[in-house]
């Protein structure tokens, strides 16, 4: 199996499956290829919350505002999953998660990919990463390191990106949006703990109730709820929380959780 | 196989994928993810226009306004297909048509999903219908019964959802817009029959010729036409039927056919 | 092997599904669904510039203004890839593609598609194309002329379509704009070897430099460059070309190299 996500938009992806599937004989799984454009930070939360839940495959993740540039290609081993990806941060997250995930020690190993010329400076998708990945698939992710395209790296030396931790003023927390959904849905940082037993909060000021599903409140109305990835979301019943809240993607997210109940 | 509809966007699906996959071997097909948001009646119309060209296979199936309330999680079983939705009368339309496909009396048989625990408030299809559509798939469809996750229940108790049938007053058929398809074409509930020998008509008093093919006339220029689907469709060549005649999915479409031709 | 190409949007293309696997087990690769609308020029260009990157294959194309019209119904054999579409032109180019692509004299042949009554008038992409590509790729691409539904035609007869080869007058390459991709970058069809060893041109009067990487000027300028087709491209970084360039599919795009670098 080999999944693709990138933020592509349409059609480039199907340049990356020709050349993949030309070389190797994969069932391809789409993520999504418009994933937060051109914003590595963005695009790794997605990739943190979707690709553990796939069994062991190799995932091909190219979000790359780099390209051409000297940033490496890399690739990543964590126990039977092989990812493919710039070294831009863009497979940190998702690679901490893995090895948490895996019971025991899983084997974790970094590369650098080579890249060969005659590779366009802009499509390194189609002309470094998918046959990267390719060449994992069909040798298999055990075998990865007899590659000759890939040469060990140190995983520390990678790129790395962690995602803010929230602090704690007083009845504040402190966060950060992380992203905002299809929905307009806006994620937080703030772990959904944060909201245990409260029934009302405030989001930079503005006050909600924080209620367990979308239809406790009426449409149109602002909510806070604990969302599916865990944190807490600010949210609209049938209508969008970004516009709602005032929110995007890195801004301050203090939620007050002080207020009389 | 194993088909995938909802309204999710992206990149959610790619979690219901990997749930899938994680549990069974399925050849996985996306009808499509940007079904009508939170409207189920529009969506059971395109998973009646589109599921029964399947060959058997297991449907996923989420459109779902209600999640987190207490609405329940079915399967339903026609024959060799199985569906999987929530309880909201989306899967009614599609189970109807693929029950009057099918040769003869195909086993039909409706189950309650039960919901375990810890599943999020806000993405069932991850965490409740994913998981069902992929038992289903592993055990096959003609075992479904012996399923632990599910319980027999009367499909007459299942929420139904009908489309209107069209009435006639004269030379007037009084239909419905059911659903706008992304070029903007109109799809009413009137049989395109109805058109059988009409060479002009109205639409809420707005008059077209009827076509049958859009080039017919200008671009730019309105048309009625019998659409793909069999139902009488207001368009315009190259451009947007529902911003030349100012239609919405469940509009009132009435139809004059008795204009001189 | 079996890829699909239209325009349809979404959720025709799960109908041209449905028909296909209920008539061939085929592994279904979507090329793009949402190729320039109703434009067969355009959407040559991506079908050239992806489907030779594939292993042999059926290859389903729907870009269809002309519907419903006398326009032939067609498939193509090119070696061992098979192409199915309107006879509007957008096959040509990918032939010629594939064909200069193939080692040695591969078996080229062109059949008319028997539109079976009851096809709609308005989805031959459904009634007409899917199933003669389902037919294809259950027969093998080897015996297509063995298929009932084809009737041999003369290549040469179909209709072509070809991108215009730009013109140099003195220091200016007078061309054209071929694209305009998903992240609005202005592919033109001025061979990128034309910039050797310029360092600034001008497009149209506007001038820009020339570079490698999009990083080499700031976010927001123009830039120009090898795009990875092999074909000058106007861009901005991190920004839209044809937003800045004020350019769009079909514009005259003159290129002036004689600028002091």
């Amino acid at each position: 199996m080999l999944t693709l996500a990138s933020d592509f938009g349409t059609p480039y992806p199907a340049a990356m499956k020709g050349v993949i599937l030309s070389r190797t004989d994969a069932q391809l799984v789409d993520i999504a290829h418009d994933l937060p454009r051109q914003d590595p930070r963005a695009a790794a939360f997605w990739l943190r919350e979707t690709i553990p839940l796939f069994p062991p495959a190799v995932h091909l993740t190219v979000v790359d505002p780099g390209v051409g540039t000297d940033r490496r290609a890399i690739a990543v081993r964590v126990g039977d999953h092989a990812l493919v990806a710039p070294d831009n941060g863009l497979l940190r997250p998702v690679v901490r998660r893995l090895a948490d995930d895996t019971d025991g020690d899983p084997p974790i190993a970094a590369y650098e990919i080579a890249v060969n010329d005659p590779a366009s400076t802009t499509f390194h998708g189609r002309d470094v990463f998918a046959p990267a990945a390719a060449e994992i698939h069909e040798r298999g992710v055990d075998r990865i390191a007899e590659s000759g395209l890939l040469s060990p790296i140190d995983l520390d030396a990678c790129v790395d990106l962690r995602f803010p931790t929230p602090t704690r003023d007083g009845e504040t927390i402190c966060g950060e949006v992380l992203v905002v959904d299809d929905f307009g849905n806006v994620i937080t940082n703030v772990p959904g703990a944060e909201l245990s037993g409260v029934r009302r909060a405030t989001v930079n000021g503005v006050a909600a109730p924080v209620v367990d599903t979308f239809d406790r409140v009426d449409p149109g109305d602002r909510l806070l709820t604990v969302g599916s990835h865990g944190f807490v979301e600010c949210d609209v019943n049938q209508g969008r929380g970004d516009e709602a809240f005032g929110l995007a993607a890195g801004d301050t997210a203090d939620i007050g959780v002080g207020g009389a109940d």
